[in-house]
């Protein structure tokens, strides 16, 4: 899908404006997050593997031009100039599993306004979904406390194609394994799956179901133990584990109730059956606060099924995230609407020791800094193949360990500070009084 | 996309143990949602057309097949199985746009357990992620009072394939517009949009910026005003327009502060201008409840873009939607789990004039009722063509008009009453009792 008609009918608007006019000049565009999400110490980037993948292959299709012509009117010579419109520009980016903060570039387009423009819709989608998906993926994983995480979203994701983006933002979060056999084999990631309470309904007992279910899937024999009731659940696995001479139960769900003390009731009786290896997964409406008291109680729980509430981002399904004009043909410009000023030119953020810094591109990064921007596409073009989901995944799993505990705080967070570099003051300041913030302004 | 992979390891699993024993008598599952998530009074059914779409071309690809047997270890008897497989059941559902409750089957699927059990995953997304948006959607076309909406919400949905689910779902719900314009091919719906902050930037003054958009786009002239203070830019538009002779801007836009009182403003100078038949846009940040403020503070707005709030269904971003087994080979059946018992049987749902009342599928509709469910496919085929978006949106105008006072209140609402048939009553109680809940339980 060349995708170009994947926008906002202003964004067309404002293009053909822009061609109209050869207003061709390179235009810089931020996107960021304005503030945090309430109850959100840090983001963890991603979706910029599918903004790159748009980018590169960003065109209007025969049948695109002929909407445009007949649906809105759009004239002869629009038509041309869009018919010829390839994505030319330069992008720098946060890689994916990065963690961020309020105000810093996640990713920095800078190209003529009209290309620029018209990526507005389709980046801000991918990076607003995948990092608000990430970004609860890995609370989760900080909750669960070094016990594994298994994605089971996919069902009420919103859309299809966000279960995949929602499996994989996960992954990169640091989930071992999805239920979601599309993700797993696009993404190669480990799938994990036992069986629904219909399977137990349709035998008609739970030791049927069980049983056919160690048939035919004897390296699998997880068992779902809640249909009727759990504790008679967990007494009939270790008995068909038995019957069928097998090891035991490889592990038995619990997926309502009190997780926490139905948990410990079932490690006993697997511990008294002389199972000590027969793990217990738990899932049901779970997510990190859930998690987080689970383990606070002490909950004997191996593994934890996570799906609607992460997913979808349940209590943060978005991010207020800007897509923002900072530079035009060489010109630093600033928005000052109220509660939405923007920062002026193209950016870096330096991350040291003391927190991270906004700094202008050119800026050089102060002693013990690193840069978080990297060029990633120059002339429409990416510079390197895409990234293996192990990097992204390594590099999130360092910045959860480094991300300082108020930062990690599932209620009531103290994100890590963020200060703007004495250069990018000056420059607000510089800036024609019209465009000067008439005060004190939203952003850092 | 075939889609056979857009599911749950699981329901391979399941199915595969299904196949092999040769369980191909017929399974009904119900689509429902447990409750209504917070602040809902009634749900706006939609999702269903997807549904259809998804298991008419239901089928594993090769590429499928291969990856069951390298990295699930399918053998070849199951993949031989599933190669065959597509879905050839009967399916009965609630017609999009329809006003729905708690507990109400939205889509009842009769088919072989494999297949059935198959279509779970993408069944229930697409019906829980379009019902919530739908459902949101229609809040506002009740906190408009009439005014005008138009969907702003492409560029914060979870994923680009759920904005264009999202402008059919507001659609539906009694949109006008849309601003994504791929959407609006696809469903021929009118596709709305102005110009962003970043075009008054790149031209360096609203002056100039309005010139060159009336000049581009003489019927299009909607302005917006807010980029550096919205009263100069009110100001910048009449005198924009009377330079140009136009009519009078189309419209102006107000995008951020206080919407109501600046209304007010740009009402009063567009009137003393002598401009009355210039329109007032607002947006930012809106959803049903700014919007009944807005409306119940007078504010002349005579058109809202709803974006974020309304394409995630922001404050109930998923539904406690499930699909469960109800009958299975001929046999009712019920799961028992604490807090989601079913009710069993092939159902029905009798809309009267003192509510609405679940009774099995066979029983005859009591006096002035009306079913709510039709069926829609047999034998894996529809019985209709798609049907007409415009038919589903005056369905759900019929419904919101007919929704009493009480369900339609934002906060706190009370949905119409749901009662269940006697005999739907009594084959519960026929149940074997370990199949009989113990008290009470969570459905009506």
């Amino acid at each position: 899908m060349p995708g170009g008609l994947l926008t906002d009918l202003y964004e067309l608007n404002m293009a053909v404006s822009y061609l109209r006019r050869g207003m061709t000049g390179p235009a810089t565009f931020s996107l960021f997050a304005r503030r945090l999400p309430p109850d959100r110490g840090f983001l963890i980037a991603a979706g910029l593997e599918d903004c790159l993948a748009f980018l590169e292959q960003f065109s209007f299709t025969a049948d695109d031009l002929a909407w445009l012509s007949e649906a809105q009117g759009f004239a002869d010579q629009d038509l041309a100039a869009l018919r010829e419109l390839r994505f030319t520009g330069e992008v720098w980016a946060v890689p994916e599993g990065t963690a961020v903060f309020a105000g810093e570039p996640l990713v920095e387009v800078t190209a003529p306004a009209a290309e620029a423009q018209l990526a507005e819709t389709v980046l801000l989608n991918h990076v607003t979904v995948q990092t608000s998906i990430a970004t609860k993926a890995a609370r989760c994983v900080l909750a669960a406390a070094g016990a594994e995480l298994v994605d089971f979203s996919f069902r009420r994701t919103q859309g299809t194609e966000t279960g995949l983006a929602a499996a994989r933002a996960s992954a990169i979060a640091g989930f071992a394994a999805t239920s979601n056999t599309e993700a797993a084999r696009r993404y190669g990631l480990p799938a994990a799956g036992t069986m629904a309470h219909s399977f137990i309904e349709a035998f008609g007992s739970e030791t049927k179901a069980f049983t056919a279910f160690a048939e035919d899937f004897p390296g699998k024999t997880t068992f779902l133990v809640d249909t009727y009731d759990t504790v008679e659940g967990v007494r009939t696995a270790i008995e068909v584990a038995r019957t069928l001479s097998l090891p035991g139960p490889a592990a038995v769900r619990l997926d309502s109730g009190d997780l926490g003390a139905l948990a410990v009731t079932a490690r006993r009786m697997l511990d008294e059956a002389g199972l000590p290896g027969a793990r217990i997964v738990a899932s049901g409406g779970l997510d990190e606060y859930a998690i987080a008291s689970l383990v606070a109680r002490g909950a004997p729980i191996d593994a934890y099924g996570v799906g609607t509430k992460m997913g979808t981002s349940a209590d943060a399904p978005y991010l207020d995230s800007a897509y923002k004009l900072t530079e035009f043909g060489g010109r630093p410009v600033m928005k000052l609407s109220e509660g939405k000023a923007t920062l002026p030119g193209a950016k870096q953020v330096h991350r040291g020791p003391g927190g991270d810094l906004i700094a202008l591109r050119g800026e050089p990064a102060p002693p013990g800094h690193q840069p978080l921007l990297v060029p990633v596409m120059r002339h429409g073009t990416r510079l390197h193949p895409p990234e293996q989901l192990a990097t992204a995944r390594q590099r999130c799993a360092h910045d959860l360990a480094w991300l300082p505990g108020p930062a990690q705080r599932l209620r009531s967070p103290t994100p890590v500070s963020v200060a703007i570099s004495p250069a990018l003051s000056a420059l607000r300041q510089r800036l024609p009084s019209r465009l000067r913030p008439p005060g004190a302004t939203a952003l850092p």
